[in-house]
């Protein structure tokens, strides 16, 4: 099911062009992957925690990671810490419409190390940043 | 990989002795709904638009669409907006932990009537409350 609704937007949004940079720039990713983060970090929480809960990622912390995994250096020099966490929202959202990963694997992956939120988001960066890789 | 998701959520925190009533006043459903619910109405707009966007929905026409649906009787006269789209939120939650609905078709129906957001979350919660009560 989620896997038709990725290649039902893959389809018409025809990102596949898109360079690195221009993915890390995308507001309309960025966007989007507001929303998918929030989801996937409200689904690892609930997951290791004793209670259902919904939360943001704060932008610090997707910034951190990202620099962590290398890919700060795509973006201009003068990109503030909303800009860089943007761009880890566009990149993960670009990942998961590309099939990159699936709701399951993110959650899974999150929830093991979300006592440490930069550390757990640099290891889905990462995840993800090798299988975008491969493709 | 979605359904593996809910079951896991499911066998955690089972929700299946709440009474209409508790699930409509649960915080931890809400809080886990709001995620949720703007998740989908991000991919319903997306679907529909020409551009990848992120979203919330706003309580206002969480509350009114409760109350089409006949839902509202359930919660103390008292309440106010934010709990009654709290209510919806959370019964929203509870649903797709309990397998009444996928992101999919969820996504499809939102997308049909997303000019219209109160008609499109009160036919999602229409839909939801008869197969709640079909289980």
């Amino acid at each position: 099911m989620e896997d038709n609704l990725k290649k039902s937007l893959r389809l018409k949004f025809g990102l596949s062009e898109l360079s690195l940079n221009q993915i890390m720039l995308n507001k309309s990713l960025a966007s989007f992957g507001d929303a998918l983060v929030n989801f996937i970090y409200s689904l690892a929480l609930s997951e290791k925690n004793l209670e259902l809960t919904g939360a943001k990622v704060k932008s610090q912390v997707l910034a951190e990671s990202l620099k962590r995994v290398d890919l700060r250096k795509h973006l201009p020099n003068r990109s503030d810490r909303h800009s860089q966490g943007d761009a880890a929202e566009a990149f993960i959202a670009y990942a998961w419409l590309q099939d990159g990963f699936n709701l399951e694997e993110a959650t899974t992956l999150i929830s093991t190390h979300v006592d440490e939120p930069v550390e757990a988001f640099s290891k889905f960066l990462e995840l993800i940043k090798k299988r975008l890789m491969m493709h």
